[in-house]
């Protein structure tokens, strides 16, 4: 039961050979049924189960490790708990996880729980009563929560932009000092040589990350990080603005670039470098975090910004539940999944 | 089986007055088993049925109207098909509508469909699968769509924020008209006289209804609209500062007003006016819609807008659902609900 479960590749992409939803279509049943007739489990008329299995064979439809041991769940149900109010950092994940699971004939329950404990255990007890055959919990926050629960022994659970403080489970989440050093590194590149920080909260985890990635960078090039170069604030344009100003109006030299902890501020940094008439990108380059797309268009000049991959999470997120839905063990703790650097104007030089 | 069902207003707000949960948490069981045991259907041992109902009678809990007619509904689940991919319109939509079915027990299977009939054919199946009790298609634009289906007869739908091209199901939309007249009727009662209309593509029923809003306002007041001033264009920052530049290049007199039909446009629009050193509100008062606060809040100065409402809108169709659900026939085709005016400092003298 316990052995390794190593989904082939077509199965992964679901892009090759047949699927249960073609078997599905083709004779004219739900997935469910054509999943308990493949399966063999569940209550079938003989009928139905012999023209499910006629068309899968037909089409050459191949059940492998992956399907056949789909057939232990139960519901062909996942629930997701989310404290992001179905927001900006959730959805690209849960996009991603349901499009992933949907290709294996498993729904969705999507449950909001906006940090309320109560209603997060309300909702954690209605999926229960709906026997899920998985849980994901997502937030707004990377940050480490209290564990959901309590589940029925041997329910899947994993952590998707979100840590469980006891480590009990999985949890994936970008590499936020990753994606801090390529920004840094990519502004190094350009010959900078005073490169300020400027970012939100320090009670966010993702802040101290990126700022521990900033000076990572900064010490393997041999630059030294200046107390006055890091600012703080809150995660606004106001303080993008406030924080150009605070920089630019000291005396002595100045940065020839900026790593802004999120997009917000960046998209105000830029402004303020606007009013200023100091050029972007020839006397400062200025990299985000996040690449929202709603943020990184509209600045002029556009803004280059670091990539979270919150899709790539959420494939993976749905990857790894299947595989636990299969009997597969997989690693509890915190995996940190690559970010990516997106460069446009603001950094090309 | 059809006598209207008009739930009280205790029901509505879910404020006052033991609810199924409270009654679920004192007898330690689901909700799924109290709203069985308080409808006297389903499969409980009886001692699990007495102790629900003893727990619901010391509670005072009185099942009313809505609750015993939701005995009729068999999974206790409902399901939501969004083209706009978990979006921006479809997230305050689905949180309200969310919120007030798990307030009744009803949990929600989420679908993205991303405007693929193929895929949405799949989620629907699969829905249909499930026995889910009720159905709700959304979007990113509230503009006409093929129906969804076919379902099985009796399914309760809602459209929210989308229409079925055959008007064979109710919709809720914004009142897009009603809207735009309550920002021009604003700035005219700022004392301006020339309001000009900087919008999006024509193709979005959205544009022409808010245009129409506009127009109807003007003529109300007795003002001229002068053909010039209506310019549609992308939903972009760029088509914002565009359209200000080419307003304010023209020879002769000037607007003293903008109404934007989004608020991305109106941030361009705003950025245009400040580097032209017009000043916002006292030369040039300027409203939004939307009333999206990334995009509000960060503006200079802070943005005033039109609000769509559309928690309002998810709460409703919530309602409606759920008085569907218990038996209600509810008239089809579209009905608007009212906008509010959010003023900020951008039309505030």
């Amino acid at each position: 039961m316990e052995r390794p479960l190593k989904p082939p590749r077509s199965e992964r992409t679901g892009r090759s050979g047949p699927t249960i939803h073609d078997v599905a279509r083709q004779a004219e049943v739900s997935i469910g049924t054509a999943s308990k007739a493949l399966n063999r489990t569940g209550h079938l008329r003989q009928e139905t189960r012999d023209k499910v299995l006629e068309v899968a064979r037909g089409l050459g439809y191949r059940a492998n490790d992956l399907a056949q041991a789909l057939h232990r769940a139960r519901s062909m149900t996942v629930g997701i708990i989310s404290n992001d109010s179905f927001g900006r950092f959730t959805l690209p994940i849960v996009e991603a996880l349901e499009q992933q699971l949907a290709n294996h004939g498993i729904a969705i329950f999507m449950c909001n729980a906006t940090d309320d404990a109560e209603r997060e255990k309300q909702h954690v007890d209605q999926l229960i009563g709906k026997r899920i055959d998985g849980l994901v919990v997502t937030s707004r926050r990377a940050d480490e929560r209290p564990p959901v629960g309590p589940l029925p022994a041997g329910t899947p659970v994993i952590y998707v932009y979100s840590q469980p403080q006891d480590h009990g489970a999985l949890s994936l989440v970008p590499d936020d000092e990753g994606g801090a050093r390529l920004a840094v590194h990519h502004l190094i590149g350009l010959g900078r040589k005073r490169i300020a920080h400027i970012t939100g909260p320090e009670r966010f985890e993702a802040v101290r990350l990126r700022h521990q990635g900033y000076a990572n960078a900064l010490a393997e090039a041999g630059l030294a990080a200046r107390a006055g170069d890091y600012l703080s604030g809150p995660w606004t344009e106001e303080w993008g603005r406030m924080a150009v100003a605070r920089l630019f109006d000291a005396k002595g030299s100045r940065p020839d670039a900026l790593f802004c902890g999120n997009d917000i501020i960046a998209r105000g940094a830029l402004e303020e470098l606007r009013e200023r008439r100091i050029a972007v990108p020839a006397e400062v380059a200025v990299v985000g975090f996040d690449n929202w797309n709603v943020m990184t268009d509209g600045a002029r000049p556009m803004l280059s910004s670091v990539d979270m991959n919150l899709s790539e999470l959420g494939h993976e997120a749905g990857r790894m539940l299947l595989a636990m839905m299969g009997g597969e063990r997989v690693p509890v703790g915190t995996r940190r999944l690559p970010c990516t650097l997106v460069v446009r104007d603001s950094s090309r030089l």
